[in-house]
């Protein structure tokens, strides 16, 4: 044996016959009844307690990605519970498993490019159009959608991001991310010569940035509140069910197809 | 093709170009910084706002279950983490698989005991000592350990558990399941003649049916609130791995043992 | 720390720098070009490497549990590879998570039956219609529908199951367990007073039951053998997609439905 | 409803009340007792059944993928299964989820790497020892380990990668690919002054690049054959289990630590 070179070490918690202890806080003593599952969410992320301005912004942030309706994500999830209903843990993480660079995932995009512009929020690049000038003629040269703008239904403008900023505002996050944000797309829709207003991933992607959450924490933030969203539509399956007719419908229309194309059609 | 036979509905939401509605709930206009993410998950669960005093409550439920150290859930996560770091949601999904018959599963049965002894909660059974003695025989009958109660490390008590009880009190749910759930650890603590305090698992499970949730809706909740510590696990292993140490004393130990047996040792 | 109770063992396998030993084989010398695929599968399960009349058989019943067209399994796979597409994996795993109580899980249910009636294949029960109409009673009487025969598109016989138990027969596992199966599946279309003949799920776990692979195996073979057909579903849906039109449909369907009881129609 | 802009077809099979088919092959008459199961994976990626040859070097291929000792998947499958033994399809799938960018989902690399320096096998570039020059200064540029060489066990070769490019030379396999990989290695080998072999992971690509299997179905190969193992360690750990000596270990590694932190060790 090559012996042990790392200790296996965690700040997350522990426990003892007569204590629970959750990143330094005693459980039932400390935190049950005094802080609620959001705030709690922010302790498990960052290591310590958000002030009530980031509690009010991290709580928006995260309830704006719990539900989005009949994602690919619920259909998945809702499959995978009519298969195996006993166990709604995996159902859950099956349609976890499809938010990844396509969908929830992106919000590290747009986190990821104002935190790489902007690296201390402290020392702000002083000429910011001409930063989002330069992020803009950067991704279109490589001929990338710049991540954070653009809608496919949400036009003219995605309803999420004006309240997540005038949020932000109310609770003085109003700085230099978000400003960059508004300046990319500005300068995006000046270039390309269409709308590309800011879209619900870039508002939580700036945000993120403002509350000092790296771009490598956003997708979690993403992937727990659709944790959420998914255990709703279980429960919802248990009484509604749908995927029995979404499964039904497809074989129905696959076979059809099939058949035709055998008989030469 | 066999024809529509039943209708694609939800009611968790839906978009439209300028709105996005769950719950029936405008998202941006009235939830967005006005509910934090523990409310938003009773929305999503309940179909409805918690009250203030349920609010407290399914809160502390959820909190409890976030985190609870090194569990064979988050080793799982974070080696699957090792070898998928741009997935972090496919490794929170591994830890959730776990969630089954062993771990954070079981609140659902301690709920399921007490409401099917209590099917409706305005017309408990006149008699609980009784329903308690006839629950702990029937499961001594079967060989099979009653959900909610011992605990292998919190010894004498699961610390977590008054703490519920209390907050359940202080908010008027200290109703007949709770009452049951107490009548059973006492019930058996004599018959077999040793120590079974009510653990966290007891607890939340008779403070989900004080608040009128499902037992089938139990383990959800556990998958969600995990589902956050998990994220945490994920963002502590990015910056303080411990998931390579781990596999690499696995194998090295075994590999020791395989040849020592090849050996003939 | 509490010390070291167990080892950390395995016969699966390890490797040194010149050598990676698979149950106790050496893989490039012994293995590799020597072996498929589905004899690797039947060594991984049972230790041994199979005989040739156990290979076919084995091999048959994998082969049988691939593909199945679009279930709600294969859906799940590709929606989830829409949303992850980086992450192919993943996806393929959103589809495992399916294959539970309801779909491919079911293999067990016929394998337990008829190993709990016959618990050692070299001394049967004598008199084997009157286990069968035991076992029929039974399930009967529980109100649960007996594993292993009916299926609601196969009729009146599941194609599968004649092939599957000429091969058995052909191959010298024309056993107790077989000739159980097809007993119960007579007693069952008497006493119930319709066609129930033999679905494949009865004819593996028959086939299996003969094999001497444990019941607590079968649910295994199906969860791999499936792999292998979600991988298929994946590489097609990276050239032909369907998930996005799966959503959209759904998607647009719910969103009809949801305006339209908005509106109060 | 925006109507049905696409068709859901697919050819990887469908079933009538009489027939199942799969690619195009009637399953019980065609394939069942026919083929094995690496033979019908490979129609499965294909869609056509293999000649004697591909089927040698594709079986081989798969089966060296199967099984690798405890790594992190093994671990947290089997940790999985200690959580949720009642659903060893979501163990497995825990398994699979970490098969991404660090672990087996690697093949996909040396093949890409491969198949971009030659788009056409039937026309390679005259001069592969200038082509293999070209890719080691260009992943050096970047900073970046060349995929499919050097091993962090096996030294100073990986004993896979002889014995499989020695069955893809015994049957007709011994093309560009292959040679590139080597002049690749070579070249690797001058320029960094040190030992790099190719590795398992570069042999399988050049294999699979030889048999006319795109890159990016490369990893699929890698997740159901480990899904295969995966099963097998699920097995053992129903018998010989290690997952609770793994987390306990763990767990009082970690309470150790903060016990020692707290009280200012």
């Amino acid at each position: 044996m090559s012996g042990r070179r790392k200790a296996i070490v965690t700040d997350m918690g522990y426990s003892t016959p007569d204590r629970i202890v959750v990143r330094g806080h005693d459980l039932p003593g400390e935190l049950l009844g005094r802080i609620h599952l959001g705030d709690m969410a922010f302790l498990e992320l960052m290591g310590r307690m958000p002030s009530h301005r980031e509690s009010v912004l991290f709580n928006a942030l995260a309830v704006t990605l719990v539900e989005h309706g009949l994602t690919p994500s619920a259909l998945a999830a809702r499959l995978t519970y009519s298969g195996a209903p006993e166990s709604i843990q995996a159902a859950v993480a099956a349609g976890l498993n499809g938010l990844g660079s396509v969908f929830v995932g992106t919000t590290e995009g747009s986190a990821r490019l104002l935190q790489e512009a902007i690296p201390d929020a402290r020392h702000p690049p002083p000429d910011l159009p001409a930063v989002a000038a330069g992020i803009v003629a950067d991704w279109r040269a490589r001929g990338a959608a710049i991540p954070g703008i653009g809608h496919p239904l949400h036009k003219p403008i995605d309803p999420r991001t004006p309240r997540l900023f005038a949020l932000a505002a109310e609770n003085g996050f109003d700085g230099p991310y978000i400003a960059l944000m508004k300046q990319v797309a500005e300068e995006a829709a000046r270039v390309y010569g269409k709308l590309l207003p800011i879209n619900a991933t870039g508002a939580i992607g700036a945000c993120c940035s403002e509350l000092g959450i790296s771009w490598r924490a956003c997708r979690g933030i993403g992937v727990f509140a659709r944790a959420i969203g998914l255990v709703g539509h279980i429960m919802e399956e248990m009484h509604n069910p749908i995927a029995r007719e979404l499964w039904t419908r497809a074989e129905d229309e696959a076979r059809e197809h099939a058949l035709a194309r055998r008989d030469g059609a």
